[in-house]
């Protein structure tokens, strides 16, 4: 696929949750059709795609005729096994790229890729057995954070320590997954650059967004953030560096922490992003049709915002506050349609267009 | 239905065109699922809704399991034949209400209406044949325009008169269909109200747009339109008094002539408006979601705008021009995905934001 796609072209999306969900209505601005792939029933991308399919990851005849009935094929979590990957690709081109996921897969080989390109992240080191993580702790510190490897999101997988002598404890929680100790990092606050990159080698960046955390959950992204204009341009330059480094095409969350000696890459995420869902009321091509747009093979947007914003996550309970969201003239919502509220879910958001004058 | 419809609800909407299609997109932002009925294979509306019905409307069984599996009913064309509403509103609710269609559907109906609510429309005429158009043109004068009393759109089912000597032919051209005669309007320019009311009887209007026209077609929407305080306030004023009058529920488009004498009514459609696509990158709330925010009994949007766009419509090849288009950094692309290119069909459009500064 060197082509730009056209009208009536099929985007194939793995993943049927809130993000596949809002890439398949902006790939509808342009034309396009989806089909999405997706192990659990009822996804709330299903009730905007053409086609759904339902089926494991591991369905090799079902991971094929999805394949063969869409043009090209992104995904809205990292998470996908290899085997599915190699069975996809085969048939259609994967967008972002097989690189991407490897690197972003597995937190060692990402922090280790990150510091290869001269970025800052925090201290850390691979973590096999509770020899390797008291050498780890002796040489980082506490308090630490040990990560398992794979498949962490929204603070799952992680276990805290205080002392060196929580080490058995988080080991434990590990579970016997390959895990990472990571070192704590002194910041006075986390931005987030959503970076974009097309097929051509074009780049273009959002606005860095401001994130507060509640919970290990993000709840606020509030655009701009406090940031110098020389801290500015070095978290787009940075993200810049990652996405040509991998000679990526799509849209990446890179989240930073901001500290007194620079800003440090805290993860990469390469896929639409949480803390890019204020782009959707702010800036005349939001984050997800940016994504389609770069998979596709079509120019970017150049990410300019038209309106400061406020995005607020709604999580579990959250959602019962929409009537009341709904009368403030300024709010924009974005529900999910999950079919139960269950305490820790992301449920929704608002975006709040902050007026000028 | 009195209580707020909430997510998981699903919205019954007639017509799988773009405006169906877009109602669809609006509806899930706010949680809910959509299913179309729709007569044609492959309407764009399908692509994003959860479900779609093709079948005629005097296909009755069909109606009746479209009719159950929804909670409310609307609509995105005002021509949807009498009986099938008969059948659908025996087992749910239709917003707008079947008077809003009533009078909508007949031109003859609709200006009798205006003018009962004391608000000023072209002279017209009832014309059933050569006498009583004959008379007319006697009457109200030439140029003069002949219409269809029903199911005309886009300039459909016209004939214009030049001179009295044209009676004959622009008679001929109704093929025996009841039609009226409408009177020039003297006028500088057209804008229309893009106006929503709630089944509480709250009224919010968008800006005024202004309207060009190209082979009878709309070709731009520009806001803010060219209009006094005065005519701004008369026109949000006169478009409360239509959806009061008609006790109305949802998103109506009225369009004006802007006159030396004061707003003079063209038509209203009890719809979403193609006039109205502009709020899609002006406005928290766009006419969309603002239909169903109605439709749905929640607190409707406030109408007011961020930016100030142009909106323009791609008819027939201008989808051509999309590859430039989406290199320019403030233009905005809402494309329908319909299979075939043909001359006159809208495609899409763009919306340009207007950067302040």
């Amino acid at each position: 696929m060197t082509e730009a796609l056209t009208t009536g072209a099929t985007i194939g999306i793995l993943g049927g949750g809130q993000l596949g969900r809002m890439l398949s209505v902006a790939a509808s601005r342009l034309g396009f059709k989806t089909h999405v792939f997706e192990p659990g029933a009822n996804p709330p991308a299903g009730h905007v795609s053409d086609q759904v399919t339902t089926a494991a990851y591991d369905d090799a005849e079902a991971l094929e005729r999805f394949a063969q009935a869409v043009d090209v094929i992104t995904y809205e979590f990292e998470n996908i096994p290899t085997e599915a990957l190699d069975l996809l690709e085969a048939h259609k081109p994967i967008r972002p790229g097989r690189e991407a996921l490897r690197v972003s897969q597995d937190r060692l080989t990402e922090k280790t890729f990150l510091q290869g390109l001269g970025l800052k992240t925090a201290p850390f080191a691979d973590i096999t057995d509770l020899d390797s993580l008291t050498a780890a702790i002796a040489e980082i510190g506490t308090p630490a954070i040990l990560k398992t490897r794979r498949f962490g999101y929204d603070g799952k997988g992680q276990s805290r320590l205080k002392s060196p002598e929580d080490a058995e404890t988080a080991l434990a929680d590990m579970a016997g997954a390959p895990a990472i100790l990571e070192g704590f990092v002194d910041f006075s606050h986390e931005v987030s650059v959503i970076a974009a990159r097309s097929p051509s080698g074009e780049v273009a960046c959002f606005d860095p967004g401001e994130n507060v955390h509640r919970d290990g959950i993000l709840h606020t992204t509030t655009v701009p953030a406090r940031l110098s204009a020389a801290q500015r341009m070095d978290a787009v330059l940075l993200a810049a560096n990652i996405l040509n480094a991998l000679d990526y095409v799509g849209v990446m969350g890179v989240e930073l922490f901001v500290t007194s000696q620079g800003l440090i890459v805290n993860e990469i995420a390469p896929r639409v992003h949480n803390s890019g869902h204020w782009t959707q009321n702010g800036c005349a091509v939001d984050q997800f049709e940016q994504h389609i747009r770069a998979v596709a093979g079509w120019a970017l947007g150049d990410g300019q915002r038209h309106s400061d914003v406020v995005m607020e996550n709604l999580i579990g309970d959250d959602v019962n506050r929409i009537p009341e969201l709904a009368k403030d003239r300024d709010t924009a919502i974005h529900l999910y349609g999950k079919a139960e509220t269950k305490a820790g879910r992301k449920m929704g958001h608002v975006n709040r267009i902050q007026r000028q004058g």
